[in-house]
């Protein structure tokens, strides 16, 4: 069986930055978790003495405080601040945008509808700099947008792991019906070349397997664009998951990667993938 | 032959609006032609005495002056003004408010997409409302927006009377490549309302006819919707111009007319059409 990489495929700048920061200061604790790959922060904790912690109240006084690549909310970095906690701040550069739009257009007084996923700690961070929390709408789908009624002076916001093709319909929609859309394409680059990546890939294989957290965004995007062009496609964490009955019969398996998995899990699924031969 | 007329079809609100207010005003002169259609612009020359001047210079002083639904430049209404001129104007509300946004978004500092006809009188004069020209881009098609590079903060509108399809690719190609495009939906509602009906029509007929002025944009959007579905698509400007021949073998004759186009007009053809059978 042939193996083929994605041309594009896991790390981001906004993941290798936090991992290379948190690296730095070993012994820090991460208030939630650094990045959507359970394995790699048990790696992290392992090798760097990383810790982790969920809850703003848990997390131990006067020792480094590790904001994950996803952001908090403002609040909750307010009173770090205020406890004048050590900060490292990893929230990833293409995560900051939005909570800066979000700001800036909620003082301009605009409806602002952010295309993502109510629970995500990203949404949830970003939503935070609203100041007027009234005129933001969180909708994962079209149909949930089309519910909105009423809106006038709408700004538009992305998770920034979502599928381009599927903002671009709710972009599409609003115009027809709203006298003015300002449209704030904060999709990362990684994420778009990730998944056009995976588009060309899927449509060269027989079986294509996508390695990423099962809560990572991104991660779920590929699934879904690879599914799409090839039915055998699948989401694993680990080569733990693999089904060795997948590959009966296939002729070339593509392998790709969410933003958050690291090289080593991909060469782990890659070698286990070629003794199957 | 059935003869079917479109759902939507005809004057809209500026066009209605101009005449009535030019109806009220005998001896009045229209600096350029009112609107898009030279059979009604001759109907209010030889029943009100409207008269048609073309040049700036060439308006008489001390008359009543017409400004046209289409707008005119911001330089030679400020002309008029400082000449004391008496001015009525008919600029349609829906052309006035992208002379607004151009305004306010040049001010801004965004870079303006005007996607319309740079020789168009209503491009014309929404451009002029920009205070910044060299930040100005005035595009037909994608392929002309495509050539544009190295653009930040992008703002886009249209000509009133764009075909609202071409308008979403171009706002599409945008997103893809530019962090912030701010859209402004400027196309009017009746030109919207004329291109579904007209749509709905030709998908139902074996022949349509469009009624309208050869120089109408809007006109010839309908012209292009029709066509899609129905080849055996004409454009006229009255009776005069219908070839008998074009109705052979036809069952469903659909009729359609552009927003410029008065209901005599569409009235007597389709009583020339009623007479062929």
């Amino acid at each position: 069986m042939e193996i083929k990489l994605a041309e594009k495929y896991g790390f981001c700048y906004g993941v290798q930055r936090a991992i290379d920061i948190v690296e730095e200061h070993p012994y820090s604790t991460t208030y939630g978790p650094l990045i959507h790959n359970q394995l790699e922060n048990k790696r992290l904790k392992n090798e760097f003495n990383v810790n982790l912690v969920d809850k703003l109240e848990d997390l131990p006084k006067n020792e480094t405080v590790v904001i994950r690549t996803h952001g908090i909310e403002k609040e909750d970095l307010n009173k770090l601040k205020s406890n004048k906690t050590h900060i490292i701040d990893t929230t990833c550069p293409f995560v900051s945008k939005p909570q800066e739009i979000i700001e800036a257009m909620s003082k301009e007084g605009y409806s602002i509808i952010v295309f993502g996923d109510k629970l995500h700690p990203e949404i949830k961070g970003v939503v935070s700099y609203a100041s007027d929390k009234d005129k933001v709408f969180i909708a994962s789908s079209i149909e949930e947008v089309k519910e909105l009624k009423n809106l006038k002076k709408i700004a538009i916001i992305s998770q920034t792991t979502k599928k381009i093709e599927d903002f671009i319909s709710i972009v599409n929609y609003l115009i027809l019906s709203h006298k003015e859309v300002r449209v704030f394409n904060t999709i990362c680059n990684a994420t778009l070349e990730n998944q056009e990546a995976t588009d060309i890939l899927s449509k060269e294989c027989d079986i294509v397997i996508i390695i990423g957290g099962k809560s990572s965004s991104n991660t779920k995007q590929l699934l879904y664009i690879s599914k799409k062009n090839c039915e055998d496609s699948f989401l694993i964490e680990s080569e733990k998951d693999i089904d060795n009955a997948w590959f009966d019969n296939k002729k070339i398996c593509g392998i790709t990667a969410g933003a958050s998995t690291p090289n080593w899990i991909i060469t782990n699924v890659k070698s286990y993938i070629e003794k199957l031969n």
